[in-house]
């Protein structure tokens, strides 16, 4: 029988039936549960959840009328669906079988929702890890397309590695964190997922482990489970992840760190120098190879971070990602990944193999954008720009969720991480949140268990629906809360 | 011991030991020996190939110079090193392990040499698959750059589908093919190996089958193998791939059929209409999906070939990809993928967890040259191009080849699938043709086994780099096959 230590909490104004539900959902969605699974019987329920029998019967009677569970007699209760397939129409036989047969893991049915939801119009986005539209660099964006245009004799396929004048300038670029590399260290990716992507298909074994923070933003992505990998997380305190949780691989066990040190998704918290030695250290003692996850370094706010680790990487042990998705433009899908040449080289092939290359027109507009100096003049705006964002949502936090929740002021990045003082089913209140036209990006999608955080976002909403959307949502947090 | 019907073949000019290095080889850079692989003694090898042991032990020699195989006392001659990591620096050796872990195979050395050979200047292709810089439309090029900068209010993440400004055009412009679909069944993708990057983490399972013709461009990929599907190959006649040949799964085998009915890479052959109808209706009848790929279509060069087979598919087991990568433009990186709403779903949520989406800019740019009706106007001047060139190559190879080599006139796309009348070592016509600064397309990275064909392609290199090249090759030929 299925191992279940969670009980429901009876302080909590939500039914415990509904608490139920949440958790058998929570199961499924997060993949624990598969779909052929046999729920434990209805006896054994109410044992492991110490409630009547009958309450038991509620929840499975509303979750077999959502068509996720089905009885089959003696067979038992079987899931017969997550959340998943039930968002999508029901395929022909014969496609449903070929999309089940699939090696690679569905998103989160959390995660599609929102992919999907961003583009209704009148939703604000309180969580969206992206610039505003507002601030898009419209005229300077016209005078690159018009610069290059000039430039460009041709667009064919590029070099494995990308654009040379692309990753000549990045080679350049680099110096100011501290990074010496060489254009043939430096692989042009379509935006940092890929080269995790690339990651994961080329360097490492199925098996193999990788730790990351406890919160990350690695969690909410399926990209290494789903080619065999296991996620660890380690301890994180102000100071960043803790050293000696990264532990030794064994002979058939490889290991990577992934670790976000600056402005870290979701926390905000930036690993001080301090620590970025004593992780590097920990690291080369351990043999365990870092990917240094560096996006959102250019939007510090108050003082420029730490150097990269990687400027301390005398071994050759770090795996350098760099994009511009978060500072300038999501939709160019550029980044870059700089390291061991050899493994450059490898990943370069494996790129190859995937997608020929990310697309020459965006990787002009890039180096060219950083070559002018334009890029600086943009960064130095869009600094200040955030700034304002960054007050307007703590004003409107302390206005409406000073009693009902916690938070730090972040330094850079995008992210408030707010914890609620009060447990709230974090499921209903997305869902609640939904109706009022509100998108939030749960905590718990970051995480290895259920938390009661929100990322709040400052970077996409207008500054109005900031406030408006704040208030909506502290309303919602405390009905929920009661 | 392993199975080897091969013997050297004393009528060639080649030595006899050079041809065993050659197949020795050949077994590695195809994957069948890999490292670790036990050669057999060299008593059993010079009885297998039926040559004197001194001529094997002259091979063995050769190769353990060259760093391929290394003997272990006892424990027999071992391959220690494929073709490809030789042509890599020595990675440190942490990194070294983590490279040979990695899930996806590399590309076949041939093919690594082959992409980054082609930016060396001097060299003249062969064999390109790609339009010549000489043919991007430059102009055409700026006013849509201009045209868009007008329009693109903020470069964000798109859907997961792609811009749907971009699907709207083209669920229009398919209709021309007989395709009626809606943007909600077009995918963009970035080019159509990342179509089957997709497939094949999305809908197939490890060990389904997937029929290609016997010769085939996705021979030369990876892309299925490496997820752990197996090729199996289909004949080819003059009408195209022969129908019952495809044979039904069972029960725990699934399979697909991956077809280039148009203008077929690398040899030419355009499907008939009839033909069409009979593949659709075997792979109807035995439940076998088809992936067709269209990218040479709009490339026709005497008369429009027959509609797609999609156009056909009254019952949606047709998964379509078009790509403007060989039409317009390789560096915009767009293609497109057309099926079943819940098959592009599915593939769509994969996608974004791949790379969040392609380049907007890209999706932007072609958007506007299809809408604005450049892109049919720009077809029609390049088919004039292409027909050019086809001319000169075919005079060319008239006066070069007549004696050494066959061929047909194709209809359409890039390629003139050229035998050569004598067996020569492909392997040491690369390398001589290399040292003449030749870049040519062997036709056994197409193929199941080895073959005497040469993918001529007229679309890359410049009418006079045609001819000079195609003279000097043939000299080559003549002096390999004495």
């Amino acid at each position: 029988m299925t191992n279940i230590n969670w009980k429901p909490n009876r302080d909590l104004d939500i039914p415990v039936y509904r608490q139920i539900i949440d958790y058998i959902k929570d199961k499924i969605s997060d993949g624990e549960w598969d779909v052929g699974f046999k729920l434990p019987t209805q006896r054994q329920l109410a044992t492991l959840f110490d409630v009547n029998r009958s309450t038991i019967i509620e929840a499975l009677d509303e979750l077999k009328g959502e068509g996720i569970i089905e009885s089959r007699g003696s067979g038992g209760t079987i899931i017969v669906n997550n959340t998943w397939s039930l968002l999508t129409s029901t395929p022909p036989p014969n496609w449903y079988e070929y999309i089940e047969a699939g090696i690679h893991r569905p998103n989160l049915p959390t995660i599609q929702l929102i992919n999907k939801l961003e583009y209704h119009r009148d939703i604000i986005r309180l969580g969206t890890g992206e610039l505003s539209p507002e601030l898009f660099p419209r005229e300077m964006f016209s005078e690159v397309l018009m610069k290059i245009s000039k430039k460009i004799y041709s667009l064919g396929y590029e070099e494995p590695k990308g654009l040379l004048y692309l990753r000549k300038v990045l080679s350049e670029y680099l110096k100011r964190y501290g990074i010496y590399v060489s254009p043939e260290s430096i692989l042009i990716v379509s935006g940092s997922l890929q080269a995790l992507q690339l990651i994961s298909l080329g360097i490492l074994h199925p098996g193999s482990r990788v730790f990351i923070e406890n919160l990350s933003y690695l969690k909410s992505l399926h990209v290494f489970q789903s080619a065999g990998m296991n996620l660890k997380g380690i301890s994180m305190d102000n100071q960043g992840a803790i050293p000696n949780e990264v532990v030794s691989r064994n002979r058939n066990n490889m290991a990577l760190l992934y670790t976000i040190p600056t402005f870290h998704n979701p926390t905000g918290i930036t690993m001080t120098k301090k620590r970025r030695e004593e992780i590097l250290k920990r690291c080369e003692s351990e043999r365990v190879p870092i990917i240094e996850d560096d996006v959102y370094r250019e939007l510090w706010l108050d003082k420029e971070p730490p150097n990269a680790i990687k400027s301390m990487d005398s071994k050759g042990i770090v795996l350098y990602m760099g994009s511009i998705s978060k500072s300038l433009s999501a939709g160019l899908r550029i980044g870059w990944l700089v390291g061991p040449e050899s493994v450059i080289e490898r990943l370069g092939d494996i790129k190859m193999q995937t997608d020929y290359g990310s697309s020459s027109l965006a990787q002009w507009a890039l180096a060219h954008w950083i070559d002018s100096g334009l890029y600086d003049e943009y960064l130095h705006q869009v600094r200040k720009e955030l700034r304002i964002r960054r007050k307007v949502a703590l004003e409107a936090l302390d206005k409406y969720f000073s009693d009902i929740a916690t938070w730090q002021k972040p330094k850079g990045g995008f992210y408030i991480w707010t914890k609620l003082n009060k447990k709230v089913s974090i499921n209903n209140l997305f869902s609640e949140a939904l109706k009022e036209n509100l998108l939030i990006n749960p905590g718990k999608i970051y995480g290895f268990s259920n938390n009661q955080y929100l990322r709040i976002s400052y970077s996409y909403a207008s500054l109005s629906d900031l406030d408006k959307g704040l208030k909506r949502l502290a309303f919602l947090v405390k009905k929920a809360s009661k």
